[in-house]
């Protein structure tokens, strides 16, 4: 039960690629004549935006007979979507629908297999993903990591609260921003306060002024293993995330650290999905 | 003098990442303090959306110092864009101004890098990308892949002719199609007809019935070199095209096999360009 | 089966004329009482838009009954389209539907009847209309051009080459031009190079040089006649085009030139069809 | 020192020219080169929207050198824009700017010359316009009236009161509609209540009952002068209007009835003004 | 009868109040269960924008039930509207629904009681309501006050003519201002001329200059009792509104002035109404 | 430094008063006179939205002469905004840029008093606000509570975490729900889980179960006192605000029970601020 794009995305996506219909289907004459359309997985799928795949075809004129829910996973040769209408309803849709689900599917994929391969070493650890998405995507990309089992890490700038050294610089520096941080805390009793580390010694000294979480950039898990120790120690109550470079091959590495939450931003850029698509004719 | 986004894409990748300002920086008290920004290349890099970034920045109320133009290919360490204003301004716009410039570049980069291996290869050829950029992104993709030196194959379906199996299924097949091409250029006579062939039999067959351009999908290379020198001897104004899976592994392969274009997906998606960014306070 | 148009222009047409209701509805108190409206030919018509006419009416809650596609024509007393429901539905929609319907039905009957005349003096002859549209309205005008039974001459300048006086004066001029147009061949490898001509020497020396279409601009259909003969004779596999000033009174001395395409701009303004409308209380 | 367009609608005009750049201009590489636009008038004409031709230029990169404001009136060869810029800043508004010009500087100055007809007959009398602009465009089309000297009669449903035959059949007919004038009168007490008639005798009955304005519909210009002098008589307080049909033939005739306005629909469509257009490189 | 709001305003509505779903509903893992909401009345509520909470609802997956229409009134206790759909779609329109009927119908219910009590005084008086509404809500404003009972003075600058000394300051002041009304009347004949004063004398050489309206600013009571006693007397034909200040404590005794209009600001704003909202699990 | 509305909104502030130009100003023909606008404080006033009122008039051809940062709090009769330009500048901007001061600073006005009020009772409290803004007002409504010194509460349902009983229904019933807080707190680590209570009883289970904030609802401020007291011993982590009802009346009272956090949505509804307007000409 995600959340589905609103209508005037449907309607961008099939104005992006057909603004003044299709001029082939339009020359071959072909445009009355009934048919089928089918999505076929070609490999294994954490499926998005099937809704809204099924849309972009119904906007164009067809049917839809058949979808698999986003946040489905499917092994390769299993029917997602299809439909029925005339040629020119299915041409239409056919690439806009196509296009919408291996990006979205590709994004859902590679979180759902980072999801899966971290929890067999550390269930109870959480995976975010960045703002760092596609600009004027955020609606697809935020879909499809809910659909491959991560949340936001946080949406934008306006309802949460990082701190990085790019805001200390204008504090006088990490040590006299520290000191602000209770009354920080007192004023966002809404948000948790994270505030970045680039080292060991900063993260120390992040945890004791009593942040909600403190967020390790770009440390190597060995260093990281021995500093989430030492402020499970130090600091008990602070949360402890990892960021900055983390992908498939060394999520599990950094999960092992004993971190609470990953922060990823690869999920979402890679290879689209690959979908398999028939277009049948019904004519006698 | 590559094209310009509309200002309400600017406006929509801002509001996405900052609908209601930037939380961390009000709770700072920071926003009036004065700073600079500066992007910084950290690998090879043909820069796209240079501009579109400084417009974003601009937005944020800062003033662009410097920047260089999209299309531009720089080394590592050189200085992209600067920009000066008040902290608010700068971490308004950091994260927009960077993900535009390093989802924008990383296409531009991967699109120049196959233009110059293919190049090499075969100075004549033409590399054209197809319309499966990420729904909503074909103003960055297409500035994108221009900035790195191809054009788009098609920008959608109401402009150009490509006839694919799934049309001709309507039609009665390839072969009571192709008795109508001559028909069809009759019509359409300022696009080209361009019809795609899924073996060396069709395409020979597609060439002969006198389309302007036969794109062949999936052969491989050297299936592909002997059906080019028959194309040629059997319809030697008939331009040929390969398309399907062509990416920077394979392409200088394709090019040897004397086609006149290459027709890629492959430059849409994968890596940003990795882009370093310091903010400096400019306070006493 | 022509392309609709997006609901984001059903909503404006309707909002511009109705942007807080019908207050002349409202004052009479006669909003929910129930009828049935009938748009009827008042003269030959080729239809456009029928199909927005009825998503106009609907969106304003009225049901639609019946409709003719685009691209029928019609003559007199033919009903159009009808539909039922409360007064206030078909006030509201009226003068909307009935504005859409009768421009865009204006553009496809001055096309149809043109091709029509057209064909008769040279069947193999094509119709294509210029970008110059009302701004704003090319979503309307495409698709009453292509139910008239003309295709875009170029849909913008995005997706087509077409190349003026006012490019080669930053060329160095025409001949300085004509020297590179191998090389911009070898490059737009799916566009047409199209050329402007405003004299036969002109047409005679770009013709030679390649490109795929000359463009004559504002000869006389006599001077034409001799021209294209001996660009025939002289350029054999480049299509000749005419353009500038044609309209229905002379588009049939144009066609008897021989050229390949009429290209025109005067089915784009000019008086809309005219169609009844009757409004009937279906109240006791 | 009329009204100017919104942003989104200039933005919108571009963007439906030129979607993805020029990309004859770019196959040319002749984007970089200074050059100069004017824009010359061919006859006489009323402009329209010189301010948002120029507006076109600029966002496309030009900068204004000159321009004349709406509404002036110019003998032919008169320079009415002119600006300066990058050969593609130039290309890139060229036509956009063009057309709006020509679309809008069409409609003023068929409204300006019916203004100046009618007033030499009447100088009293009032040319207003309805709301059948073609869809989409009213924000052009109400300028370029009011460029001409005209007032709108309506902008639309919501803000005016104008009944129609196809109201009173939902009220028991014109008879019993009438007998509730002075209740919609109280009620709608700061619009002027407007009330269509299709023959003499409804007018009378209509004037008689007390309504502001009594408008003819396609009335022949002498019955009209009897009835106007008829309606002067016994209901001198009333304005009466004439509508339907009137057009730049007949303008005159309709005036000399003695009617205090005219409304007309004829001037929204017809030839655009005729603008010549210069561009000259400004390279050495 | 009244308008409905456009589509693209039923999803603004809902964006903005939940972008990328509802993050709470996903935690909980409850999406998919059915269930039911209800809208009730607390308070005596003359209802708004039922119509458009019930297609927040429906677009964001419920199936609405039943719902009152807008202009009705109910008293504490009546059931409003009624959906059923999973908890996903009950969550995701709940209180978007909720704050469009509160904000309307505290408008609607303002507006309503104020028109009763003044009807009492004063049966034949009009209560119109200026265009004085928050900035981006006058669609809903407007329909809210029409479903009180009251219809909009103006709706903008653009359809209605009303002199303030902010524009006689331009004009040399009052009185050279009424030289000219009589000229004015002849241009805008299809609108009434109103002009404001600020006191009695004002309001006696406005009227006595022929306009359509004089708009009494801030006059109190008592003294606007005698003016309009003198208006009347000097100026018969003349309407006389009262504007500035009123509000449900004053507008009775304004009404008992004799005025014909009331122009009220005030409905606008205040306390939204006092809607209850249950919502029930179906599960067994 | 508050964040600024996008241009879009600026544009739509000014098309919904004034689509088609100011019918008023060119009807006395006085829009090319040149004038001055001085908007200045009727009473104490903590201003918000003058850049954006500044913005209405710029984009309406004024220049800006002067104008107060939103935040700032005045006195009556201090100078809050001035410009200078034609008459037609002046007047198409002046009502647009009042009711957007008025409306924005009359939220920043209370809340800016209940904040003040508050913090003398309980320094340490904070003030936050609910997303019941006026459908489509919310990037007016937060700057202005920011204006006035609060925070929101939640921006929407995306970002944040509030179980209401609304949710706990569909879990089967508070208690099971309370049972997997502790899972839902390691899934959803960078939010805080926030419980609304109905109840004292309700608040001690709810705190007891490790939630982040408990939020109640609707009590009395006598009762919350001491369930204050008693929250802070058992679960002494477990921060609490109070929600439901609290207005400038009751604030203190309910800020002297030692909540950490009050949640308000009166300030978003009342009577806009007072703001005296005058426009002078500056003709000879």
């Amino acid at each position: 039960m995600l959340y589905q794009l609103p209508d005037s995305d449907i309607e961008r996506f099939i104005q992006e690629d057909m603004p003044y219909g299709d001029l082939t289907t339009l020359l071959l004459g072909i445009g009355a004549l009934q048919g089928k359309i089918n999505f076929t997985s070609r490999e294994q799928t954490t499926l998005c935006c099937t809704e809204e795949a099924a849309r972009v075809l119904e906007r164009c004129g067809a049917s839809v007979d058949f979808l698999l829910q986003s946040g489905t996973t499917v092994d390769a040769g299993v029917t997602i979507l299809s439909a029925s209408g005339s040629a020119s309803s299915l041409h239409a849709g056919w690439k806009v629908a196509l296009n919408l689900l291996e990006y979205a599917s590709g994004i859902a994929t590679r979180t759902h297999k980072i999801v899966n391969k971290v929890k067999k070493v550390n269930p109870a650890i959480t995976i975010v993903t960045t703002r760092k998405s596609f600009p004027g995507t955020k609606k697809i990309a935020i879909k499809a990591i809910m659909a491959g089992g991560a949340l936001p890490h946080r949406l934008g700038l306006s309802e949460s609260v990082l701190v990085f050294k790019q805001h200390t610089a204008f504090c006088g520096g990490l040590e006299r921003f520290l000191q602000t941080v209770t009354e920080m805390k007192s004023k966002a009793t809404e948000q948790k306060i994270i505030v970045e580390a680039e080292s060991a010694e900063e993260a120390l000294a992040i945890a004791a002024a009593g942040v909600d979480v403190v967020q390790l950039d770009k440390l190597q898990p060995e260093a990281l293993s021995l500093l989430v120790q030492q402020l499970h120690k130090e600091s008990p109550g602070v949360k402890i995330s990892a960021a900055g470079g983390i992908n498939a091959e060394n999520a599990s590495a950094y999960a092992e650290t004993g971190v609470d939450m990953l922060v990823l931003s690869a999920v979402y850029f890679g290879k689209p999905s690959d979908i398999a698509v028939s277009i049948t004719s019904l004519q006698p």
